[in-house]
């Protein structure tokens, strides 16, 4: 057997912590033998969580720290004032290769800031870039910037294109990436000068990593024809957080329609394993895990409202970025 | 009895084409007494059609012409090889003064094009916007722009809160217009400088069309909690589209989760009227009709796979934005 894989976690981030962290690492510890966890925070609380989850000694160490980032801290006061919270000691541990990822459900721009003082960018990549799963009616697409940048230019978004390829890859080991520029509309309109440049440099090169597909429209992004979605920061963000919306209300007209009389309300319980499927498939924790890419060991953030399979999902996605040599398969298609 | 409004109709452009077009001025000619419709486009093809759908003769005046824009034309070359197209000449009628609003489901970068070209500005509006309507939980939003300019600047972004709620209040006369800058997530990372000024400017000056509600992200537009959503054409297109594949894989996934099984068809069947009830509040029909503001005169586009009753919707778009005094709205609140 392998040297165990060490994942370092923030237990005390997001809500309801550390009792979904600990839960978390229990589900993922019962799956995945040859994971050991190095868990910070705060002993008091964590060590009965341990026992009530049933955690085996050998497969975790915890380092104490009663000090935590607040969920209202901002990214720079807890990096001035936090060296000794659990985020900053988490990261820690990787700047020191005592672990091999790091997860946190706690605050997203201090676990990026703390993360990009610790650790250090990819050789040749310019700017770290925000990425998360996003489901598609053929599997799972990779899409990105979702936020750290709000300004790209061209090196940037092919950056993103090697990055993202190369996180699908490490996800889904038999997947070809395909890689789109998220653009708008009709030909005369179609982008501005950045993208258009951008189209144009990975159109004449080849990459061996993955295949340019051109364009994607945002209509088209769960159709699944391409798995790697790339845009600046900005465009990246609304993107993402329209989806969530527009989800969110027809689940929510969904429901109302359901339980609207009493007879809907019985062939809803009829129908309630299918739709079960259906809740399934467009469950969050699924897909829970948003990947901070560019650095040189891999960050994950898990969802701050998530709960024990969500963040157990995170874990997974910590364990396969490392099997799937994430960062290696970066710099070798960087240069 | 006012004198009517008269609405010119591009008969040829979209699927299906005259006939969704006659059918839907049979439907609103019937429940809108005041409006008649000036309609051009081919005798041969129309003319049976409203004889069929029992248009009565005072209601309408068909003008003849066998040319047509094709959808697969460009905007500059049916501009320029036009001027006797069902298009050209719908438009040119507002021009002239014979119609007080156009409407075509046919191609969109030729409808403005050739907007454009005849109809005058608004004075001291610089760019023409694309605005739609948009469901939310509380009811309907204004969002624009939605891909004319892909490039704004601070005073673009002030006109299109002013047109967008100019079009609001002409729709829904009952509302008042609460206008939000679509923008992203956190503190940090909140916007570029072109938005800041803009937040800035509105802040600063109190509107009596409408009030100023700050920034919304993405997945809070179907709240409901604003009701007129601010974007550059990029951005705005970019939401659009991304909520449209959201739902269409929202609800294809639900189709499928819903006939997997025998005992699951027969519950939704039970369900038929509850769903039917869903289905309906997220039917694009009802709010089918794009509107370019900006102009003089107020031009819809009709999409181009609607059917009747979406046409008749797009009808009662043109008409409500003439009674609803929208272009007089505009003019008395940008100066």
């Amino acid at each position: 057997m392998n040297n165990p894989i060490i994942i370092a976690i923030d237990a005390m981030g997001g809500d309801n912590s550390p009792d979904k962290v600990i839960k978390g690492v229990s589900l993922h510890s019962s799956v995945s033998l040859n994971v050991n966890y190095k868990i910070f925070g705060d002993k008091d609380l964590i060590t009965p969580l341990i026992k009530k989850y049933n955690i085996p000694n050998k497969r975790f160490e915890l380092v104490h720290t009663h000090k935590i980032v607040q969920a209202e801290d901002t990214a720079l006061s807890a990096a001035k004032r936090g060296k000794d919270t659990s985020l900053w000691l988490a990261v820690e541990s990787l700047k020191n290769d005592e672990a091999h990822a790091v997860v946190s459900a706690g605050n997203t721009g201090a676990l990026f800031l703390i993360s990009k003082l610790n650790l250090k960018m990819i050789e040749n990549i310019d700017k770290p870039a925000l990425s998360a799963l996003w489901p598609s009616k053929k599997g799972m697409n990779v899409v990105l910037d979702l936020g750290a940048n709000i300004e790209c230019n061209t090196k940037n978004l092919i950056d993103f294109s090697i990055m993202g390829s190369a996180l699908l890859k490490a996800l889904f080991e038999n997947l070809r990436p395909k890689v789109a520029l998220l653009n708008i509309g009709s030909e005369e309109l179609k982008g501005n000068a950045m993208i258009k440049d951008t189209y144009q440099l990975l159109s004449e090169k080849k990459y061996s990593l993955f295949d340019f597909e051109g364009y994607i429209e945002g209509n088209n992004i769960m159709e699944g024809d391409v798995n790697v979605i790339v845009a600046d920061g900005f465009t990246g963000n609304i993107a993402l957080k329209t989806a969530e919306g527009t989800s969110n209300f027809i689940i929510s007209e969904l429901k109302k329609a359901l339980t609207s009389n009493l007879i809907s309300k019985f062939s809803s319980f009829v129908n309630f394993t299918n739709l079960n499927n259906f809740k399934k498939k467009l469950d969050p924790r699924l897909y829970n895990g948003a990947i901070l890419l560019g650095l040189n060991k891999p960050v994950i953030k898990s969802h701050g409202s998530t709960d024990s399979i969500g963040f157990a999902n995170s874990l997974k996605v910590c364990e396969k970025t490392i099997r799937g040599k994430l960062i290696d398969s970066i710099k070798d298609s960087i240069n």
